[in-house]
């Protein structure tokens, strides 16, 4: 036959933006490399500019991006380079989200709005992406956004293992901080032998609707200690309102627990003066020094997406990494 | 200038599938038209044929199917009509739902799942869909899923007044059978005054891990009329065992309300034989004779779609249809 | 360079629906290996549920389904198989169709019909799969309605060897029971040493246009033994009416030959009642033992089809497993 | 509410490309118009030139090209014109193509060859167009190949009502000029009182299997006024020979018919020399002077396609321009 | 015929994000309407939230915004814009660019780079865009980046005969400030009656490579009045630069003249300081209070736009608008 | 784990239009192997027909086609050869373009213009192409029609590398044709010791506008040798003009350099009697012998392309060709 014929090899090789950066030399260490020397700077209007400094075509690529703030920057930045990847010839483009931004709005509330979680995930594909990667994705339905492959990771074992070393489990009460999110409660709460559940709900006042919001504990919480879990802590009015209003219903004390530390203003200060204990979090979001607080906790998913990028790269399951959810 | 100038008509048309075509017909009427004529049979072999008696060239074109049991062929059968709509002309194809088949599987629960609902919006852009008209989608995600506007209609209003008016309001706790579902609680809490809200948590004793559930109340219903709600009635499993926890638990009595009586074996015995006084649903999917039962309540959801059919072919707008929500 | 390099493997795996799945099973042992275990049931209101056992990450993957009756659920099943392995990592993605569904909706008849087999198509290439493999199509146009590489497998050599052993060549005439499927009768021909032709050209009556029709045999018959061919039988109405039209025309005997056994009712009963001596099929669909009949001989496909298989998945030519067509 | 509000109006425009333009001037004109000034004309070096010379922003644009020799070239003008059509904002761009080309590559007769008619589909929706006419395509399946509308034209009521006059019914055998074209054959006679049909059966010489072939009529035409029928006449071999069979095998006379006048060299020479006594085609294809010939008769099919233009335009069904097929 | 049939109008909508507000303004009022009145504000971690106040069914929606810093924030911002407009069914979706963001962008310059202008027009595709409108694409091809209409609109007639008026033509040289951009000076030199054109002519001294960066200039400009001319001003070095070169070699005066003003640090300190009299541009691209100095001249693009808007809407033509060019 | 695993092996293999096919054929031998036996013919109408020899199958295909005269056949010819490739299970589908047809139409010079560049790219999408390979394309923006990877060779260092060496650098002067093409100019310049740059710039006579045009030489070209440099001649008038216009200004001597050779008419005779004293071409258009002539030097790129061919098929890097650019 005509032709010249050789054996395959793939390669793997690991990118960053400038948002999330030290998680992801994390995970290339963990994976036995380091991060692909790239430029990446500002040019003076703002406009950003990507340059890899070695050859990326055929590579299995893995780019990661924190959606931190400026988080529309960030996402711009990421969808240029796979666009830079998608032209240099790499042979399969993973994007990796530790953090996935808008996936709040994975819905129209109301008419007239835009479902940008979705946008976003359409925007990935167009740059070039052939897979998402990301942790703890605010509802789960958003993997659906995606045309092709998602590797939704999870951080649930590393966080509940460290409250379930650390807490007395038949002490526990899990609190969903609105009715939204009980669905994360019942997984803490199957890993923390089938802990109690209970929730806050909000209601406005129907005399006076514009007035006041009263936050009703549903679920017994006098006596328990109570972790306060969500996915997320923005601003942190709504979970610190929970953990007070569990104080206020006569629990023991009260964690805080959520995979992502978004910590926009004043949730470092609201956090830090609240009545709880602790406040747990994982790094899939960079912190600034400022951020810190004492009675703060990170966990780090390097780990976990360490493993998961290997189990990608060398075809093996990512599922099996869960088995215990 | 060359050529020819015209003004430009539009003309509404509506088509049915073989399924749910009551709730089709009793839309045309109250839009002021009737049904397109159109043949479909089976083949022998059951392959679906399909074909319009009628020009369909330009047309705004509102295609009915429900996707009841055989869920597979009514879908097959809407996908077909829309292809042929698209070949013939249309000008525009919305797709309408009353209930979205596979709307459940709108996530991977575990690896190595499809996202079938996902799929489902796929296919009928593929088949030629402009855009979607539903019925109280299984998540509100699902809007995301399609590529292309979407409108979601909410029959929410139809049964949360008929509950009002029937049963007084200050008597009653709304409860949701299990802990994803009060989001769908907390809207009905809403609109009736700030109802209380309870839920049905369901535990593994952990102990015997593989043997039983507990359905633990979560929330006050002791004395209370409990409107335990949800989306769709399937087996109706869930419902009647969250019905008969609420009993257990003190409620002073039952009343089961969801938007979608999907009524699989064995639903009408469960339900006939609940403690439940009374059942409502509505007519997004279509009810056998032999479905009906004493306390069932059927409320028309026709008036709601009429509304929207019009207001999509004129332009108008269709969230207004729901400002009070 | 940065980056971590390694060998790339392939991995072979082969996947069957419910319909169909013997010649699945004959195919994969045929190809030395077994169906992939994998989850298929339904739910209450008919939704089909899948879920692979093994981790398919990277796999090239081959998704066997008949489409049998119940047709459009076979469908259906085997688009959420195909939704699942994309989402879950499959390499590339094989469809095989044995019998293609809906392969003669394969034009607009007449205006305002959908082309399904087009449709068909499209659905599973929005599904995710990147190529199809079908034997005896319909018509060969279609392997041009998927976009991309069609593997389409002919029965013919396992048919016209078997009959060519069976029946002394020189006796022979090949007849096509209407004017569409000539061509089919034009490759029988070929096979067997240019044996004549003759076709079944079907009239009205002129004066009672609506009443009768009459079964003209164009071509020579009488004292031949004729070999009566199609792709498909479905009812069984053309092709015994022309074994009957043959035998009115002087045959010396009658066989019945085709690769896809449809038999609806009430094929069997007029195959088995039918002036035929022998009637010939393979395996493409499945049949129930009550439509096994004396004269009825089952010819199985399965080796050709795990021959194209293995060519496929080593990149060998499937073109000369057809060579002597 | 804000914004400006405005009555619709759509506006016709008939384009042409260099091929064929006397038909698209003739149907322009039946359709109350005329062609919109187009400058087209070559580069040096070959490259195609389009410029309109009036705005097309929101017309109705409908853009002929007869593919005729040099038939690659009258492809890439029509692609260019509607790529022009598209950037210059047309609401929607009919390609008319009364000759389809490489309609007859519409399958891959052996392994490794491409599917050109499904490319040629393609090419044109990826250069702008929503929507095809064509006249007589070579297998009806092609109107699948295009994801859209097509609107397919048939030109044999024109051709069978000419026949129909100047012949007499009770004497006419419609012979197809081989076993893969009966399809037509059979609508003619259908048209013609269901004339009896005929076909030529071409064989290969056993014996001398590259040597020589033989052409067997299959069916009656002795006595009988033969009407040779195919889609087109390309270098006439085949259509000729079918001729000479007819009249080998006692065919009163041969009358022969076709609607696509390809007429590639030697077609004139042949046909003039032939024994038919004439020769029926339209004018699907432009013909030069010199292509005419005694007993070549050539009918218009401007107004057909001027009625389906129309139709088209203003929404009316063109399915009903065929009733009577 | 069934169903029912309306007259069509059409709805013109002006929407802006928040940066150049006020050019959308201009052009709004210029127009004849407002702005709709639309909610865009950030979350607190940045996320844009996008809302209409008012219904956009069926509307031809043009969505203005100029890419100013912060440039990425402003990208986001369009994209989601467009996505709300798409999903609550706006019938076509104008992207306004008054500057078009990483024009610059729209090439490799070297390997591994990525084409960002071309990623900016699939965005907007992605998100729902049907059609572009811009000002002065920094190259023409991008025009080609976007798969739709392009509605490219030009500031030199605004600039152009602003200069001409203002001075002597005969005493004017038209410079180009380097190489690649003389094509822009060559359109300025035919609208002011062919004036002479020079270009500056960047050098690296070969024995110095690294060191120092000669600026030629090419052509005559002794006792000239140089337009030195661009399409944007970033932070004014090349530009000033290329003034100042100009001086040295003569010039009687130097006046600056750009469509785009970037005005990145330090381009105001910079052109204020520098030896041109005058420095003219635009306003598609917002300034601050900060950035205006005393010999700073800014023309509005407003009235081109607004015209160009009533174009479209109205189906006349753009083109025409610049028949002088 | 089921299944059957194999190592991955690629196969590279070259193909070849009927344009161009010497270069093919070189640059097949530099690789180490040759054209892969194709069938490519033409019908009698002009269908352009092909087919591949041998299995394609899992193939890493480069098929090669200089689009020169007939430009619009050696298109389709390719077009349908990448088709026949997709459908024929090639891997992976690299279209070479030695010479890129319609490169010139990159833009719309005016209103209601093609951008043929960018149809042509979108073109050979559709039919399957996975990535381009090209020489000196017409703008580097095209490398942004094509959606997906774009690998650019450059002829520059093969052109430049003989003039350095043929003539002394301190004598020469690089000269752009016209004002748009500078770009090129300072390519050469530096690499050629920063040699001085000069343009010719083309007026009108402002009191005689459509009569003559005047050819002026900015910047200084006495006593130099000029190398007037473009990317392409075609019929020769712009670049000879050039060359007369340096000798009218006192140049020493003029060398004419380009890439590509369209040569049309009357390139030759125009060349051959110009002042020119050596005109430097390379071999990426093939030329007839009657268009060779004394002073023409034809160089070739088959190493270029062998060596990026190469790169492309082993994951190197293609960019280190032309480091030194």
């Amino acid at each position: 036959m005509t032709g010249i014929t050789k054996k395959t090899r793939k390669n793997l090789m690991i990118f960053s933006g400038r948002v999330g950066r030290d998680l992801a030399e994390e995970v290339a260490e963990l994976a036995g490399t380091e991060l692909v020397p790239t430029q990446i700077y500002d040019f003076a209007n703002g406009e950003i500019f990507v340059r890899y400094e070695e050859s990326v075509r055929g590579c299995d690529a893995f780019v990661f991006q924190s959606h931190a703030a400026p988080i529309n920057e960030a996402i711009m930045e990421q969808l240029i380079m796979v666009d830079a990847l998608k032209r240099a010839s790499a042979k399969r483009i993973s994007v990796v989200l530790p953090f996935y931004g808008y996936a709040r709005q994975d819905k129209k509330h109301r008419g007239r709005e835009p479902i940008s979680a979705r946008l976003v995930a359409d925007l990935f594909k167009t740059a070039g992406a052939n897979r998402l990667m990301a942790v703890d994705l605010h509802t789960d339905q958003i993997q659906g956004f995606f045309n092709g492959p998602v590797d939704h990771l999870m951080a649930l074992p590393v966080l509940s293992a460290y409250v379930g070393e650390k807490y007395a489990r038949q002490d526990l009460t899990i609190v969903s901080p609105d009715a939204g999110r009980i669905k994360v409660a019942e997984h803490w709460s199957r890993r923390l032998g089938n802990a109690p559940l209970a929730f806050i709900h909000k209601t406005r006042d129907i005399h006076r609707p514009n007035v006041s919001v009263a936050n009703r504990v549903v679920g017994d919480v006098a006596g328990r200690v109570c972790i306060v879990v969500d996915d997320m802590i923005d601003t942190g009015g709504t979970i610190v309102k929970a953990a007070e209003a569990c104080m206020e219903a006569g629990a023991a004390g009260v964690v805080i627990a959520a995979t992502h530390a978004i910590f926009s203003d004043p949730a470092v200060e609201k956090l830090a003066g609240s009545s709880a204990q602790e406040v747990i979090v994982t790094n899939t979001l960079p912190l600034t020094p400022e951020q810190y607080f004492d009675k703060l906790t990170v966990l780090s998913v390097a780990p976990l997406i360490a493993e998961a990028v290997r189990a990608v790269f060398e075809d093996g399951s990512v599922t099996s990494l869960f088995d215990e959810l």
